[in-house]
């Protein structure tokens, strides 16, 4: 299946670069769909307004140390660092970012089923939802390298073919962000803008725009625009802090030249009316772990408690999620 | 002349890097050193326990904008690129820092007399004072490059041989600098120890260390060390705002991908009593613009005020400054 023709989210096409007005809704809606609204209608309006919302303390602080426990384990696991989920830093080879996490340890599957996450994207998006990428960033201290701006649905939209604004991404803070060791940093509003970047993009892109953004970069007139009407916001906060934000709002982060390094989880929740066709230009799709296309059967939000670990050790969540 | 042979402040040397407590006060004393002491001992007491100080609106909005014009106009000039006092970016092709600016435009060498810089330096150096190296840095939006950990003393200790710690840096901002296009951080209370640095130093290092730095590099245990006890400072403050520093401190910026501009002029004042030595390690004196040896005179302090541009119009500044 492919996009219509005519498509009002184009990008890096042989034009000049175009800023567009966003067609879908932020927070979305459908009264035949129940399910639990744990976001108060004023964080809702919060989040429908800036594209963002800051969650301190959602997950504990034990919950954290478990979790990050496991991150390290997996990033210094030499069978991990052989596959194709696991970026290296060009110039460190240290890791950066583990792709499809929630398939290749058992903790991150049963994160990705977590309410505290589910259901808030389940309540934004209107629908049920499936997860589109997971990975976790670890960004090291002293040498941590910068990321340019961007918009993940102008990639999503072009090189994976997600045909609408109907995702959202949560970070989870696995360690103090700060000012100083390049934390994410959002341009607020810049979700209601579609910027169309200027350029074509070569068959597997991806991968090298893992490790450097070389297309889909948005050009400086429209990021200024973009500061100009909203401003930047640094998601800075203590692990446990949760980031949530719209498929579409500009980001990037600059380098960590401080000690601290900076990990995070990341989870990307698509709506099961939002699948991908085919991607734009005639580009091969890119991997499962980059963008699922297979495992797209709805999530079914569980309750979990990380502080001691494993958060149950139910044999039924494959079943779940595959249900 | 040479440095006396066992060096405290010995570094590159084929050794294990090392941390020296400073021998020298931060703050200078000599009864027979008569002068204006504009800063307060409140203020004097801060500078000497963090090794900086913030000092917001010591230049009027007015002045800033006359000294900003000033130096855009200096970096746009085909000349000026051409020189070798013109520090090019090696991606972008942008001016990156001009050095000598004091020479090479007349509002900068009336500047760099100013009482509002120099009574402060001479109180704090407890001597008269020369300038030992200026420049204006202009760290374009977007694109401007990180700058990694580093003590300025180290490099004016090995590179040009100045034998102690009795100089101070003033960079008067001249745009905003916030934490989102890669302000100044300095480690506070860090200007205390001497971080030996590992490695040696080639031949005209200078010539690509102004655009990257690759040795003077501290290692990161010291720089955890650092961090831990003093914390990471980010100086950050409107145009106009003066941050003084100690020429031991350890600073260092990430990279701005901000569409703002980050904009000072920088200048080095060094104590009379503190003037060259040969550089260590028999490496040749860097050039003229990047540590002065021949232009050392004192500096006779002047009244300014650059709200209608040029402060004064005396033929005899030039006498001044070479009395």
């Amino acid at each position: 299946m492919t996009l219509p023709i005519s498509d009002l989210y184009e990008s890096r096409y042989e034009r000049e670069a175009a800023i567009v007005v966003r067609r879908e809704p932020v927070v979305h809606q459908d009264e035949s769909f129940n399910a639990p609204r744990p976001l108060s209608p004023e964080l809702l309006q919060e989040y429908l307004q800036n594209g963002f919302l800051l969650l301190p303390g959602l997950f504990s602080q034990k919950e954290i140390a478990a979790l990050n426990g496991e991150v390290e384990s997996l990033a210094s696991e030499p069978n991990i660092r052989k596959r194709q989920e696991c970026i290296i830093e060009p110039e460190s080879n240290a890791v950066r970012s583990i792709f499809m996490v929630h398939k290749l340890n058992r903790m991150m599957e049963q994160l990705s089923c977590d309410r505290r996450l589910v259901d808030i994207a389940r309540q934004v998006l209107a629908s049920d939802v499936y997860l589109h990428q997971t990975r976790v960033n670890l960004k090291p201290g002293f040498e941590g390298k910068e990321f340019y701006w961007h918009s993940d649905f102008e990639t999503w939209h072009i090189e994976d073919g997600m045909p609408e604004m109907r995702a959202i991404s949560f970070s989870i803070l696995l360690t103090d962000n700060t000012v100083f060791n390049g934390p994410l940093m959002v341009i607020s509003g810049s979700h209601q803008y579609f910027i169309s970047c200027i350029g074509e993009t070569p068959e597997e892109n991806f991968r090298q725009s893992l490790q450097r953004q070389q297309f889909g970069v948005p050009d400086h007139d429209s990021l200024k625009m973009l500061c100009t009407l909203g401003g930047i916001r640094s998601m800075t906060g203590p692990p446990g802090t949760v980031v949530m934000f719209d498929c579409n709002i500009m980001h990037g982060s600059y380098g960590n030249i401080s000690p601290y390094p900076r990990h995070n989880i990341f989870f990307v929740y698509n709506s099961v009316h939002n699948a991908l066709h085919d991607p734009r230009y005639g580009l091969q799709p890119r991997p499962e772990h980059i963008a699922a296309r297979d495992s797209i059967s709805p999530i079914k939000p569980i309750m979990c408690d990380f502080s001691e670990g494993l958060s149950f050790d139910d044999p039924k969540i494959q079943r779940i999620r595959r249900a």
